[in-house]
């Protein structure tokens, strides 16, 4: 389902809220085009106030992490603060976002005391047309996929810059959390799998440092590039989880039910 | 192949080293019978010292952990320090066996030094009929499999009461690694994907103690127990691959190259 999303209705003067309910709204707007440029970080927040008329009360909300995911904890928390949504049980994909949630008013909890979430939103880095998905540039990919595996839906939300004709498209990394343990072997390992796509790796380093980057369960993560097309998706995958030393991947494939994209545009929604 | 191993040469005062010559030769021994009954270490101990034949200087070895590969780590040490073996270099599957190669002055090193390793020996807690093996009831199961999953040849020392019929066949655990972050959402989804086995999951603990054992990796223990074949077991390792949370299991699958047996009636190698 597309949602058209007039450009004569964003003023620089809207609010997302205003733009939101335009964009929702099948009545032919009165007032003269105004050409407006949306920034990155606006179509983010676009995306993720949509992808909030999702939640009701008294559901387990998986709450995602990274810089589109940040504005619906934002956005839940206002509207439990106003009483719009009341009885939410928010699961944290990371200590960030636990901060975040807790700094907002979200209740949380975790998966052992409730192993079924009813919805989840969170960003994502690419999105193919298939709505597979490559998560965890942010480094929070295990507890995402664990949280996002056990919903019901699964909200994403993204800009338009990150849809890809196939996953790796962007060029940009596909992240990979692996034990410390000897993880040069691991790091030559994963690269030959994908030599014939031109594979590149290079460990996550924290930025403007040698260090590296550590994730939440105390890993390190290898970033893979490549330069075409990896073919099979679910073959690629049981190859990389297959090594030993391997804790999680980035590519989260059949998983996405609902991805909203928010483009110069407009709001559009496909589902799987 | 199997090696008679003639009970009637083992008197009590034979030492291991005498069992073993004794093993190998053809030649029929004139004492007369002497009936003995070994215990479980000392068959242990027969296994890996058959094992240690494999060795030759200049060898990158694997060095495995628990009860049985402990006598051949001795075994190594004792034949460097006669000279029989020279530049011999070990990498150890455990921080355990780090600390007694040290003490018996093997040279270590690691797979990101060495990512080849001609030949690694270690137990295991269950062989099929196939060679597949289960590891990691002593907990190290994720640097073994890295470690012999990088060798030449790996050659599995046990004792007989270590053959099984199928994998899970001794009722006793079947290990998996997980991650500590909703440990207990990851061992239920790993009892539910058994059901149909009549799977029962146990978070190790400390012995003597409620507290959680902790990897060398800093991760968890969940211990699978079935009470029939859980069938294809390729099928098996993917679909608990599959799980995040879950960072390795202790099904070791077409890796075991030769393995030795030693039992009441001699000991037998069998080879893939």
């Amino acid at each position: 389902m597309a949602i058209a999303f007039p450009r004569f209705v964003c003023s620089e003067s809207s609010s997302i809220e205003e733009v939101i309910a335009a964009s929702s709204s099948s009545s032919i707007p009165s007032p003269p085009p105004q050409p407006v440029f949306l920034t990155q970080d606006e179509l983010k927040q676009i995306a993720a106030y949509k992808a909030v008329e999702f939640v009701e009360s008294g559901m387990v909300l998986g709450l995602g992490t990274g810089s589109t995911a940040k504005y619906a904890v934002e956005r839940i928390g206002e509207l439990l603060q106003q009483g719009k949504l009341k009885n939410i049980v928010g699961i944290p994909t990371s200590k960030q976002t636990e901060e975040q949630a807790l700094s907002v008013g979200i209740p949380l909890s975790d998966l052992d005391s409730h192993p079924t979430v009813d919805l989840a939103i969170d960003g994502a880095d690419e999105v193919d047309p298939y709505l597979n998905l490559v998560k965890g540039r942010g480094g929070s990919l295990l507890r995402e996929k664990m949280i996002e595996g056990a919903c019901k839906k699964f909200v994403v939300i993204v800009d338009e810059s990150k849809l890809v004709p196939y996953l790796g498209g962007s060029l940009l990394a596909m992240p990979v959390e692996i034990v410390p343990f000897c993880w040069k072997f691991t790091e030559e390992r994963l690269r030959r799998l994908f030599q014939d796509s031109g594979s590149v790796t290079k460990l996550r380093t924290f930025k403007d440092s040698d260090e590296p980057f550590v994730t939440d369960n105390a890993n390190y993560i290898v970033d893979l590039y490549f330069e075409k097309d990896i073919g099979d998706l679910n073959v690629a995958s049981d190859l990389i989880l297959r090594l030993p030393g391997v804790v999680e991947h980035g590519m989260f494939l059949n998983m996405a039910t609902t991805v909203i994209v928010a483009g110069e545009l407009g709001v559009t929604v496909k589902n799987k």
